[in-house]
């Protein structure tokens, strides 16, 4: 009686009537009824993104999102600051320097989050940084970073813009674009949008438009000038995910009609339910400052955790997520984004208990889930 | 009792059994579930492309798998032909430009197919050119370029690689990569693949994995280096788009089962019944080398081709495509590639009739489908 669970950082469980909606016999984008679809989605990205701002939807993953961040904004010799904490941190790094930029590249310890201070300090060390690029919420790692308060020491010390990478958070964490004020936002369709990977979104404000303009990199695909002037028609530079996107109207629905605060304070309790029931099992969160979106736990020293994630994928039937990198075996992460409710929650931490005793590290039965419910119903 | 009909170049109609799997709750990516289905589907698209060589699959549309073979291919300097003879072949031209790579572009009249004997002349004549970009079956004309000539006059009089975008043809249209001598061969899942927009496939001959290794154009979503090291792990360096896959993997069985050959010859007996039915009606085709995935027809020179599109489009529900640029108003182009058979040709050459009627130009009821038929089921 093998059923399956998704509770991986992304992809995400997509809920049916999403699914449904992708299966309908497909129709073509340059018809009213797709214009009527492309219209509610853009009006809802911008509920989500809290922004009132143009959002762009582009046919990749999020790293091609990622990437158009870069060659839209930048020009050879350009000063750029990357605050990282994480594998996904870094990436702004990878890519900056395909491109020929070489980043200030501060890379915060693993498990903390960046800090404002410290941004602060290398702004006001190194005049004329145009960009700084950084994650909401560094999946590999489970941590949230303080946009806010980055925003804030950004624009009281530099002219710099601020790009975030919020493509496990958005949706899922409290992320208010233009009340923070942040310039470029990208995120994908496969976590708090709960749709399948392959849609990517860029929310941009018009404000720095002078600086897509001049900027030099060279890029076609990923193009926002072009992106632009399709907008206006309710079109995409090329063929879109017709499918998709019409998933992400589904999905959109169901936030709005949730209200995107109660959401944020949902998996806010869903992720302190995690982290309850963890430390119940005798386990340290990973995180000094941890997301609601994924819980990263350290794996107990006698217990390896790919092994752990491993068993309970190919026996049980439960995707959960090894760490990553350097913390490849160290760590387990389990997600709670998109379509998750308090009863996967329960499920993830029984498993875990299962999955320990069964690799010789003894908890008692129903421990960590007690705990999860005490903070789940009570 | 409206009815959808989609007989566009793209999207095109996808198989109900494709969609449906599309639709089941989604498999993580990193799962032996994932890897089975990605290797049947590696496998698969060999047996479509006809080579043994890898075959990358990218989360985007056709454009950025185009885009993908300039910046993996070329370094600044290089020298590059473009043959084109219509909108998706000048698509070369401008993504080369893009990346400050102005080539020689060889612009055939519109309608025409490309002259294998004039890149002969061209590459006589510029020696050094180190690729050469054409387009399989040209969406914008309804064009077919005969890409068997093609490679063996840049095989016999020259080192260049030849690069096509077989983005409409592929597994519509005769087309083998490896007998041919096609170095690099792109393709998107909406037309002969049969799913929905947002994957894009490029197939690449090994030998030429030194130039990539030596192009020194900046990519990094699109980097087929970092493809082919996941390749071998059956992933892909960044978050697939898992449902489509699955879906194209379901349209590929189907292929298979009926044959590549077959589809060929199937969709060649659609077009000549399209041709057909056109003649028939006293309209022009419009190209001198007409492909079997879409046929284009003149417009009498008192309808608006727009006009004719829209209306069937609105009123009666039947998606054919108008001109583009240059050609908008012009022509109107019936596609027949992927999930098309006999009686979407019959629906959509009555629809014609009817449109054409209503518009004042007066054509007899059944005429062209009659000659349809003729060619159909005859």
């Amino acid at each position: 009686m093998k059923k399956y669970y998704l509770l991986t950082p992304g992809p995400t469980p997509i809920p049916p009537e999403v699914a449904a909606k992708t299966s309908l016999p497909i129709i073509h984008h340059r018809t009213k009824e797709f214009e009527e679809i492309f219209t509610e989605v853009e009006e809802g990205l911008k509920e989500v993104f809290l922004t009132r701002h143009d959002v762009f939807m582009i046919a990749s993953s999020g790293t091609g999102a990622m990437e158009s961040a870069v060659v839209n904004l930048l020009s050879p010799g350009d000063k750029v600051l990357v605050a990282s904490c994480g594998v996904f941190g870094n990436r702004w790094i990878k890519i900056l320097e395909t491109y020929g930029i070489k980043p200030i590249a501060y890379c915060e310890e693993w498990g903390k989050d960046v800090s404002p201070e410290k941004i602060k300090d290398i702004l006001l060390k190194n005049e004329g940084i145009k960009v700084v690029y950084t994650t909401h919420t560094e999946t590999s790692t489970g941590t949230v970073n303080d946009l806010q308060a980055i925003s804030k020491v950004i624009k009281e010390n530099s002219n710099a813009i601020l790009v975030v990478d919020a493509i496990s958070g958005l949706g899922g964490q409290e992320l208010r674009m233009d009340e923070w004020d942040i310039e470029v936002v990208v995120t994908g369709s496969q976590k708090g949008l709960m749709n399948a990977p392959g849609l990517s979104f860029v929310a941009v404000n018009e404000r720095i438009w002078q600086i897509v303009e001049k900027a030099t990199l060279p890029r076609f695909y990923f193009d926002w000038r072009q992106m632009k002037k399709m907008l206006s028609k309710k079109q995409t530079p090329f063929t879109p995910s017709i499918t998709l996107i019409i998933g992400v109207n589904e999905a959109i629905r169901r936030i709005k009609k949730e209200g995107i605060e109660n959401m944020w304070r949902y998996y806010e309790k869903l992720s302190l339910a995690t982290r309850e029931a963890a430390k119940a099992l005798g386990l340290e969160i990973f995180s000094s400052r941890p997301s609601s979106v994924v819980t990263a736990i350290k794996s107990p020293s006698s217990v390896d955790s790919t092994k752990l994630v491993n068993l309970l994928r190919d026996r049980y039937g439960i995707s959960i997520a090894d760490g990553q990198d350097v913390l490849k075996g160290k760590i387990f992460r389990i997600a709670h984004m998109g379509y998750i409710n308090e009863f996967d929650i329960i499920i993830s931490i029984s498993a875990v208990e299962k999955a320990l005793n069964e690799l010789g590290y003894s908890v008692e039965y129903g421990k960590g889930v007690r705990a999860a419910e005490s903070v789940l119903f009570q």
